[in-house]
């Protein structure tokens, strides 16, 4: 593997000249937060942390590390899942969140140019005060757009509406030389050359540093409805998800949730969901224009459930209703996390009409291995989140059941043509189970790439393909 | 540069072993169709023409072409119209056009899954009488997906539903050593390390042969109308462009047209368009699920239009209406074609409140070269194409008064923010107006990436980024 050369005072003084005295922390200047994410399972700190406020910055501290063989890793604001911005080898590591400018909105081409450290809520309140739309919902609202391009983040909407990477029409990239290139722009098709904007998404903060993107925006929806519809079990209320597709009504989002994960949902936000009577649920969402349309789209979907054993369709559509499920739903990975002293998390992506069997499956490896297994997700597009919970599990017991699932889970996604990450990436955390998956000529491939892209593996190395 | 093989005899017996000799072609067997392509200004024979019809072959015949570093093409329809499909190399070339089965519908997954010589009008047809939809709308309806997919192919409906990119799911490709991948899947969302699937979209047959396609479909709207909006002169009809954007409403497609294309399609076609009085038109078109929400839609527009100085607007609701007016931009191509005995196409894309700008300065440089500049195209997605005719300049001037109008175009395109291709991709012809746009750093990524998949440069060799 690669030798670092390690920071030294001489590094600090460059840094220093180029981000100003008052954005570089060294040693134990630096927040203890910067040496991990929300649940990557790894944990290291860098050596110097420098928080940047231009491309100009970035380039320079690229071609810095570059000539002198430096490790550097881009954060956001670290709400990822599986270590991706967590620095193996130390080095510098970039903060992009003071890089946080919203530069344009162009309602002649419908696109909002962002520095990549603006938060995922700001964009949203910024363009609906606009009447527009920025479809992309993950659940973490604190993330950076840039860690979301940089994970390619789904969420709820993807329905509908599709992922990041479908509301990405350019972006600026610093490369592990430094140099600087525009990929994209504001227009609306594409083909000049590879797509090195695509492969450049999604790849986790190792092949470039995004330091200016621009989005793709939508007329917002005048009306959106949501429905929670209770069924007697979990498998009924999946097995329901691909009749919905089949039905060709369109929803936005299509969530389940079992009533364990919302007991834990109400006593982590101390309020009550409108409904906790029985085993299963779907939420869904539908939006369009005028009410009249909604209710024809949602009404053929509340009939299809009941014909087909749901208990009951609660409309949400005040206010009230809406923000205690919608809360519900969004504590649900903070409530599982707090219900358990250590946790893990498979994200896989199954096509959706094998949902229900993946979810039967982990509940049949939760009896064989006699440990926790709730999860959640989005049945709607079969990205499902999938939790191992430690609970009273020791270490050793923990480490080894833990390790048994997990190979259990991956296995059975690749029996049901599925992959190992629908939203949250590879990171550091799952490299193996990709690996597995994709076998030796796909990695060979992925690997050449990020060669193509950074030969001397200084930037985020250790992630996704190595 | 590369040396290749020349085909011998061993090679011809290998071929034939594998596909059999009915399907193996070679010197003067071989058509005059397959030297070149649409209006790629660029012509050579392969030294053996094989029809395949399994992926297996496929992948025997590329190995044994990386073994022996002969070099290989993939062909479809061969209806690309910037020589991405021209063996310069000659070398084997891999008929793809009898791979054209359709594999499987699956509603509930809404997905379609193809072999690549499936044509864009069968899928299309296929779909529909499923009530289903596959929005990317291509003008060239005898092209085939697999060559759609290498050159993500746009086309009309690209302002409301994206392009081919947006639409495909996953694919099996056989990499140029042979080996099989199998990208993506039946998938709605995927974070699973770098999107191989989406570079190798648009590679225009560089990175590898597509042998299997999973589509997106949608459900099919149930109500379509088009709008034929006369105006007093081109430069006013495009600036309602980003007018119509801004207004919120979403049309399927904009197209625009000036008098003198009609004409040439309604000598063309020998058949009328229902107005050529004034000098320029647009034509939209929206969907929708009820007749209702559909006219809400399209009066917006309609009511804008007029405001700003459209001469009336047509409904194009009937079904012969809807044939006269569509068959005629579909021949548009054909008829500039048609009109001229040489001709080439620029496929700039700019911003969409560009093209007004754009289009005006080829009016200039008609002027200032004296030779005829006609153009039409995607209005609504800033994609257009604009034709140089040759009429009766000689050779000497008609070759360097292409040049400088090409060159012309091309920088005032990146001086606008366009790219040099919106959907006909780069093949032979526009490598080095893309070179010039995006400069060193840049392409040598494109050619390391390259250089990933394909360590011998076999597969299409002198193409995109060669």
């Amino acid at each position: 593997m690669n030798e670092y050369r390690k920071i030294d005072d001489k590094d600090i003084e460059f840094l220093k000249s180029v981000v100003g005295q008052d954005n570089i922390f060294v040693g134990n200047e630096i927040s203890e937060d910067y040496s991990h994410d929300e649940l990557g399972g790894i944990s290291n700190y860098p050596d110097a942390l420098v928080k940047i406020h231009s491309t100009e910055e970035v380039s320079k501290i690229m071609k810095h590390a570059h000539e002198n063989t430096i490790s550097v890793v881009a954060r956001g604001s670290g709400t990822g899942l599986v270590g991706a911005s967590v620095p193996l080898h130390g080095g510098i590591m970039i903060d992009l969140t003071e890089m946080n400018r919203i530069l344009e909105l162009d309602e002649e081409n419908l696109t909002l140019t962002v520095e990549p450290g603006v938060l995922l809520m700001e964009i949203g309140k910024y363009v609906e005060e606009n009447d527009l739309f920025y479809p992309p919902d993950p659940g973490e609202k604190s993330a950076t757009i840039g860690g979301n391009i940089s994970t390619n983040a789904g969420g709820m909407r993807a329905v509908k509406y599709g992922v990041t990477r479908d509301y990405v029409r350019g972006f600026e990239v610093v490369l592990p030389s430094g140099e600087v290139l525009q990929l994209g722009g504001k227009v609306v098709k594409n083909s000049s050359g590879y797509s090195i904007k695509d492969l450049v998404i999604g790849s986790e903060g190792t092949l470039g540093i995004i330091t200016k993107a621009v989005l793709k925006l939508l007329p917002l929806p005048k009306k959106s409805i949501s429905l929670l519809i209770p069924f007697p079990n979990l498998d009924k209320s999946i097995e329901m998800v691909p009749k919905i597709i089949k039905s060709k009504a369109v929803p936005t989002a299509i969530e389940f949730m079992e009533r364990d994960v919302i007991l834990a949902a109400e006593d982590f936000l101390g309020k009550k969901f409108p409904d906790n009577s029985s085993d299963a649920y779907l939420l869904l969402t539908f939006d369009g224009n005028t009410p009249e349309q909604v209710e024809k789209d949602y009404s053929v979907v509340a009939d299809l459930c009941l014909s087909e054993g749901a208990l009951d369709v609660f409309i949400v559509d005040t206010d009230e209703r809406k923000e205690s499920v919608w809360s519900a739903r969004g504590a649900f990975l903070e409530a599982v996390s707090a219900s358990t002293p250590e946790m893990d998390e498979c994200d896989v992506v199954v096509p959706r009409n094998k949902v229900a069997e993946f979810i039967k499956y982990t509940h049949q490896l939760s009896k064989k291995f006699n440990v926790r297994i709730p999860s959640f997700g989005h049945a709607g597009d079969g990205n499902l989140h999938v939790y191992v919970c430690k609970d009273d599990l020791n270490d050793e017991e923990w480490e080894n059941k833990l390790k048994e699932v997990f190979n259990c889970m991956y296995n059975k996604s690749v029996e049901l043509n599925g992959l190992v990450s629908g939203e949250h990436g590879i990171g550091y955390a799952k490299r193996e189970y990709m690996f597995e998956q994709y076998g030796e000529a796909y990695m060979t491939i992925m690997r050449g790439i990020k060669a193509a892209f950074d030969p001397k593996n200084i930037l985020n190395p250790g992630k996704v393909c190595q």
